[in-house]
């Protein structure tokens, strides 16, 4: 039997008009392209984002359509995320850091019919521009005095909402109705699009809240630091609004020192990005010798937050939540928040509990199983391939049938391609990418377990450690590392730290040391140009001794 | 274009089973009829949820099926939710408090197919039950130690749980699958049903928790005095799984002492119930000195929460929500959060923004119209009826085509009956129910403003307002009291403390000293019933003089 009760289709442009309407005085503050900072409210907002949607009526956009953005965190980013899924168009973020080779390949796939860059991308789009679609056009963020000169034509984004009405009644869509679209970085094969909906976008918000609860207050100022070009920024534009919290943009620069006084100036409570970014950001706290005013919460994810990275922020009073997601995901799928008996716990049993990737969110759901696919135990010790599910999960993707089909079970589980165990408290240990981890001997060994011990060495500023072929025990691991200081530690030294943790036959047998270390567009060690680096590397034992 | 995100089915079974695995340390705390406290964790309930789903049916309950239950709040209670909820059965909770007429209408308007009851509620069936359908199987909600006697056949709880498995795989329903059945109170005309659906429960569940956010912590205790027999307890069955708290269940005993007792012992930080409730338990607080240990916030709805009670509870630390809401709202349509910034305001002004209703829930629209339908600005000043749209409303009443047709207006908005304006900040300030207005001369006065006022009198520990029939005027507002010591003030002296707020023609001829007020099922006063006692009540002016 049916309930009888309403039937209201779940829309972003829902929480875009709650948030104008129950949090008129919250909005946002954004470092813009252009130099200076801007802020406005909400309801400010709102009127634009209306001016901004009858603007790509006009330019002839309509359901389904994609257009797309090249933009880094601002409020005209922002704009367009609400006014093209308000109007049942797809925003179809690109991150910039993609090669060109990748760039073309998804604005084609993707058709896309609009594309919004910020300034600083002209030079991007126009190395790339003779292979993009003839009818694409392409419309600059900013406004007509600071338009840059483009050797392909461009409108101007302020100019596209001039005269237009500050009050639009958004369409009833189907709660189904696409909204967003983001391509996986592709670091295997051409990028996979995943493509969100209106529901997908509101269930994930929504779910994100009552997760990773601590993070989210009326009133206290956010900042995302991980890109709105990637997967929504873990869905806090759509966050924001819902629970009145403003959000504070931080544009281009992501440095330590610019950020510290970004969020030391705006009073931002909770910040959310990836690991190196945080190493930018405690490096200036460091140097300052204290935090940022009003910092209380940082949200770590996309790569594994390494533990003497928790410490830091812990022992200063910043609360550390260890997030874990996908694109695949809108992202989220663990928040990081501590149940409250676990809070009672000495300092260092909290920070092993957060040096794991949390628990999953309300509407994840999680299974580890064997390559059988048989569903492994959640009791901390078995290891085996993580499947999730859940209503902001793909289902497939965006006109991709041959990846779609390899991605689930017969169940219709997604596949991560992480490797991870799940313990009794059900905290997420993430080992491994499959294709990260490291096989010697017949025997497993965690990259994420090597580098995360490693880290701790007070030499090692960064490190990765990497499977390479060996002869006998199939692959060996070795560090690739950037160093703190002048100080060089042999693999030998290393052992020692690592001895606590770690059996002989799992310790790296090299240290390799870089400048830094290649980067994914996702802000990640990529350990596919690594390996290619590596590529005529010896193992010690068998160099030719001279 | 449909976006390709998974679809999982929002469903209450699925609350269960993240609060099992999410949150295994947190659980259920009841008083039981029995006499003793019983306590287990959200695994531990979920194992007895299983054995009574595979009970359920095997006593041959299938999908849309109503199962009635008759109880107090605690875990069997609970339990009965989700069992009947989680196999697609309808958990109709009635209230105790409804007159036998009432009762005997709804269980066959309903046609349940089981009734559950406390023992406490063997006499009140006792009188009934040869108006009941002849099918009707009854369980005492015990075990076979304390099955009383009773004039009718009836199973026991704990015997249809014997022996079942404590596992159980959960259908995979629609989420619109009906979950839930409340019948109103029926102060106008027969009761009415209002028939939740699973993703009604769990959207209203959603939209609380990032709504009356302040109200929900991991880890501290909420109380339900609302009760689970009318409208869900507010939704906090479902909320408390979904985020780790604790439910404490206090039983039958509501009075101020009892609770005190079992707040003080079981650490319970946010408690929920209806005004009359924290009367009884503001005198104990007052008589002790001290508020229970860890209180910190109470949601006050049902009918509007006096000025003096927010004050009361604001000078000793705990926060006051004031939510509004209705069964045909699953109910909560407002929450009682002060927005970031009002939470600096001098202490009087944050009073006075608690005095109102609150601001709308994410998911709820609020539009207050004229009598031509025409929607009246959100201002503060403009009055009229009040009309609300979300997924957890009612789209219409359960079997009862005449009530659901009257219920909406064209656009599908459920009518509710009660006047209200809105200011700019979003409050919602409840003048009275249309039927409850007073109209003199012409113009109406609002006897929620009258009371709340009046309540501001030492002399007065309660009171009603009520328009009293005036040859001249039309109606005119006669206050019902109850004394709270001695004194008897006048309508004159009374007058003084009313002439800063209104005008001398809205205030009240009259002044009528009760020992107490009626009340309805649904913890409200009966201004029906008085005004009904009122029947022959002639105005000081129309006395004839003796
Ligand atoms: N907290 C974390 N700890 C360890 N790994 C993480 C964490 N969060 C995310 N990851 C890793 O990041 C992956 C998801 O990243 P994302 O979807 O942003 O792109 P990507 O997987 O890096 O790129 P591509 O799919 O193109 O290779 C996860 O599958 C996991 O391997
Ligand atoms: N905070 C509040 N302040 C004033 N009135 C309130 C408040 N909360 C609820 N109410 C009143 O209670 C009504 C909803 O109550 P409920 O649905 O529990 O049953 P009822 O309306 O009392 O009974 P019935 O519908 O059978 O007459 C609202 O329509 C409103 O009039
Ligand atoms: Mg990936
Ligand atoms: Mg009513």
């Amino acid at each position: 039997m049916e309930g009888m009760m309403m039937h209201r289709p779940l829309l972003v442009s829902n929480i875009l008009e709650y948030g104008m309407n129950a949090h008129r005085k919250a909005g946002i503050t954004s470092v813009r392209t252009e130099g200076d900072i801007h802020s406005y409210t909400y309801p400010e907002a709102g009127a634009r984002i209306a001016q901004l949607a009858h603007g790509l009526r006009r330019r002839g956009v309509q359901i389904g359509d994609r257009v797309a953005t090249l933009a880094w965190n601002g409020y005209r980013h922002f704009e367009l995320y609400y006014a093209v899924g308000g109007i049942g168009a797809i925003c179809h973020t690109i991150n910039p850091r993609l090669s060109a080779e990748q760039l073309i390949y998804i604005v084609n796939h993707a058709e896309d019919k609009l594309l919004f860059l910020d300034t600083t991308f002209v030079p991007v789009i126009a190395a790339v521009a003779e292979h993009l679609p003839d009818d694409l056009t392409f419309v600059i963020m900013t406004d007509r005095a600071h338009m840059p000169d483009t050797p392909f034509d461009a409108l101007c984004y302020e100019e596209l909402l001039e005269g237009e009405e500050e009050a639009i009644a958004w369409p009833e869509l189907d709660e189904n109705t696409a909204c967003g679209l983001c391509y996986t970085s592709g670091t295997t094969g051409h990028p996979k699009g995943a493509l969100y909906s209106n529901r997908s976008s509101v269930l994930h918000a929504l779910t994100l809240v009552v997760s990773q609860k601590r993070s989210f207050e009326e009133g206290k100022p956010i900042l995302p630091v991980v890109p709105l070009f990637h997967v929504n920024a873990w869905g806090l534009p759509y966050v924001a609004p819902m629970i009145g919290a403003s959000l504070v943009m931080p544009g281009p620069a992501l440095d330590g020192p610019s950020l510290f006084k970004l969020m030391d100036q705006e009073k931002v409570y909770s910040a959310w990005g990836v690991p190196t970014v945080w190493m930018g950001l405690l490096g200036e706290i460091k140097a300052q010798g204290r935090i940022p005013e009003g910092f209380g919460d940082v949200v770590i994810g996309g790569s594994a937050a390494p533990r003497s990275m928790i410490e830091a922020f812990e022992t200063r009073g910043v609360a550390v939540g260890h997030a874990w997601g996908m694109t695949e995901m809108s992202p989220i799928g663990t928040h990081g928040c501590l149940p409250a008996w676990m809070e009672e716990l000495p300092f260092e049993e909290r920070i092993d509990a957060k040096t794991k990737q949390g628990r999953r969110c309300y509407g994840v759901d999680l299974k580890i199983v064997d390559e059988d696919g048989k569903v492994l135990p959640q009791d901390g010790e078995a290891v085996g391939e993580l499947y999730v599910r859940g209503n902001a999960v793909v289902a497939g993707y965006f006109r991709n049938p041959e990846a779609s089909a390899d991605s689930h079970d017969a169940d219709g589980w997604f596949a991560t391609g992480d490797v991870a165990s799940v313990d009794p408290d059900g905290f997420l240990s993430i080992q491994d990418r499959a294709k990260d981890l490291i096989k010697s001997g017949g025997e497993w060994i965690s990259s994420i377990d090597l580098e995360n011990a490693a880290t701790a060495h007070p030499a090692i500023a960064q490190c990765a450690a990497i499977g390479v072929p060996h002869p006998r025990w199939d692959e060996r691991p070795v560090l690739v590392a950037v160093a703190a200081g002048e100080d060089r530690p042999t693999a030998e030294d290393l052992h020692e730290l690592l001895s606590e943790h770690f059996a002989k036959w799992q310790m790296p047998d090299d240290i390799i040391w870089l400048d830094s270390l290649p980067m994914t567009a996702t802000g990640k060690v990529s350990k596919l140009t690594l390996r290619k680096t590596l590529g005529d590397y010896q193992h010690p034992d068998l160099r030719v001794s001279a």
